[in-house]
């Protein structure tokens, strides 16, 4: 039987779990590829820090180049821009397959390595860079290859969808559930990539890739984190049906000149029927819309070093497959190109929920801002207190589709009447 | 460019969709494959049936065979075993690709199938065979090809999931929930194959032998039904947090002698928090637990023409591209042999519902029969007739796993007290 030599870049949470498969899986894994996968190395900063499973010494060396050259196959684990991405087009150079779980680089840099690698005509995947364990990227390159996909909206967080999940359980607040998820290890001292949505943007830019065969990057990405959602906007949404969860959001607009794919990340209501309404706790999901399958939803561990380390190895054993039995590589996601279309072209329905004073007219005059501005109402819901008086009442919109310009000027408008007491909320709206 | 003829078997609710997305999106699968797939013709029983699309007459036929034998690619969407088995022989001897979406067909003969296939070193892909549009066969052939399989559960027959939602939302009897899926086209005329769960057994059995890489066939497969659901089960599910489901069930159990794979199809009671109890309507879904992955869910339509049509043409275009770019053949599922669990083997949680007369010692004397029967029980819950005379209390039960016949021997034994009204319910229960 052959021998592949695997280098492993990288010795942390999910490489620690990688070299462990590799080490106690070596049987099964060779039935099923037709060829041994042989650990040849391990490329670490420091020879000697602790590790989370227990490996010979003499496997570790800080001499990733070299590591490289000699290797069938690249596991880069290391995470960063540098030096993966040298490393990377090192393996490259030297017709290594490349198998990757580094999102931040993918998502600043992975049309350059795609062609990079598709020029070689060496293998690059990277399925453990989005949605941890999910099998997501694959289904979306083969399994729709004969359809066409129009949206996607994922919840590729797991610190936020926990957050999110405790607020609407027990009322907490924002600052609360955010201790309690760093106490519990779901969110790092430094919550700022997670809670500012900075890494959901970075998986919206390689799902949106994928989805429309073209390259977007982090750039391209609106952003908006939950820091600023509160425990009154989450009582607010809940008794209208609604739950608020952070998603990446790559949708196709319009068609033609007018048309492209708005790539972005909100905070956003979903109906409580909807199912990523039901992805509780620290999961993730990813919601497929196409044009002849209709809805999908593919459904997972986003992280943690084992599950990551389930997706990286069926890279492995697709790739080394693909090495044992010949045949080309998988091609390169981008195809085509698809105009980014900017956030003051996108339309989403709106929620939003306003104090006024208990009067006649308030509703009519509130609802002529909405028509002045073209937007559109679906529904309204209004909450007058029991007592009758002092207490303001409540309006609350779902409105349908329109422009963020239009909603800006609507929500304007709407402040500088003299019946509003307040704006307390303004949140878009998917799923309805 | 290369041209790839493609023969289409049947032109019911699915092929004539995979007919209309051939010749609507020919540019755009002719750049996404690299040759033009060229529908060369379409075997029917009679060409002048009337159709859903608008096809020329001139591409009918009813010479099946001649069609096979002048392809490259084979659409097999007829249904049933015959002509479908022999067509497809057919084409697989004149070294024809061949996708189809027969689920009877695969359950029945799966196996054989596919090592003619391998054999003669031809694709055979059939993604449309189990919940329709969503990808799953391939995720786990492929995605999970670094990872174990241990349990994979599915709500795959939708006409089953609508009948139960409704029952679940509405509070409806199963007769009358059967008549309205039946007058909404949810439902067929005869709805046995559906409702006694033989359709999801078939799938069940696909499932299974794609997830444990051995042969399952449709006699292995434990089957029963939910006409014998009641809407009295559905609200004491619902009183204690759970929602009834009929779910295809493939589960590892056990190691070495005593081990084996179970495969059966029964309603079953979930916490309302899993994510397979958010599956609405006619969706289906499936859900896999791996041993590094952990918990997966792939979710979408499981029927209808134009979803299946996605999966049958996802299927195309891989198959396509395998043509065009060379390379082999995906290897079969089955590469090993796992032994069939039978159902007295197999355990699992039940939900037992009782009617007891209100008097002291009954929770004891009921206690003391699952002890003797060495059932360890999870949760109890009393519900006393608020009057206080005259009407039965109810006591229900959720166990920790026990094998069926523990659980028969227990209900038997209580059946057989005094102080025992009667037996309400017993359901087994999954994701506890």
């Amino acid at each position: 039987m052959k021998t592949l030599k695997v280098a492993l870049l990288g010795c942390g949470n999910v490489g620690s779990q990688v070299a462990r498969i590799l080490r106690d899986d070596a049987e099964s894994l060779a039935s099923r590829v037709g060829a041994r996968l042989e650990l040849a190395g391990i490329a670490v900063r420091s020879v000697d820090a602790p590790r989370d499973v227990d490996l010979p010494r003499e496997l570790f060396t800080t001499d990733a180049e070299k590591l490289v050259e000699g290797a069938d196959i690249v596991i880069e684990l290391m995470g960063g821009l540098e030096p993966a991405r040298s490393l990377i087009l090192h393996a490259i150079g030297h017709g290594a397959a490349v198998v990757t779980g580094n999102k931040a680089l993918l998502a600043a840099d992975g049309p350059a390595l795609y062609g990079k690698a598709d020029a070689a005509g060496v293998q690059l995947s990277y399925e453990a860079a989005v949605a941890g364990a999910i099998p997501i990227l694959l289904p979306i390159r083969d399994s729709l290859a004969g359809d066409r996909i129009t949206k996607v909206m994922g919840i590729v967080n797991g610190t936020t969808n926990y957050i999110l999940d405790e607020m609407d359980t027990t009322g907490a607040q924002f600052a609360d559930a955010l201790a309690d998820a760093q106490r519990l290890g779901y969110a790092e001292a430094d919550p700022t990539a997670d809670v500012e949505g900075h890494d959901a943007a970075a998986k919206g830019a390689i799902l949106a890739s994928l989805a429309f065969h073209t390259d977007f990057d982090l750039n391209q990405v609106w952003c908006e984190g939950i820091s600023s959602v509160t425990a009154e906007d989450i009582a607010a949404a809940q008794e209208a049906g609604f739950v608020i969860k952070l998603l990446a959001i790559a949708e196709k607009i319009g068609d033609g000149a007018d048309g492209g794919v708005s790539v972005r990340v909100h905070p956003t209501l979903l109906p409580r029927r909807h199912p990523l309404a039901a992805v509780h706790g620290a999961f993730n999901a990813v919601f497929v819309e196409a044009e002849n399958a209709g809805e999908l939803m593919f459904y997972g561990q986003g992280a943690g070093g084992t599950p990551t380390a389930s997706a990286v190895m069926g890279d492995v054993v697709r790739t080394a497959r693909r090495l044992v039995l010949g045949g080309p590589a998988a091609p390169g996601s981008a195809t085509g190109r698809v105009p980014e279309l900017p956030m003051d072209k996108v339309t989403t329905s709106y929620y939003i929920g306003l104090e006024v004073s208990d009067q006649p007219g308030v509703l009519a005059a509130v609802a002529r801002v909405f028509a002045d501005n073209g937007v559109s109402i679906e529904t309204m819901r209004q909450t007058v207190p029991a007592d009758g008086g002092g207490a303001a009442a409540q309006l609350r919109f779902v409105t349908h589709r329109a422009t963020e310009a239009a909603l800006a000027a609507t929500v304007e408008a709407i402040r500088g009447l003299d019946v509003i007491t307040s704006v307390t909320s303004v949140l878009r709206v998917e799923g309805v």
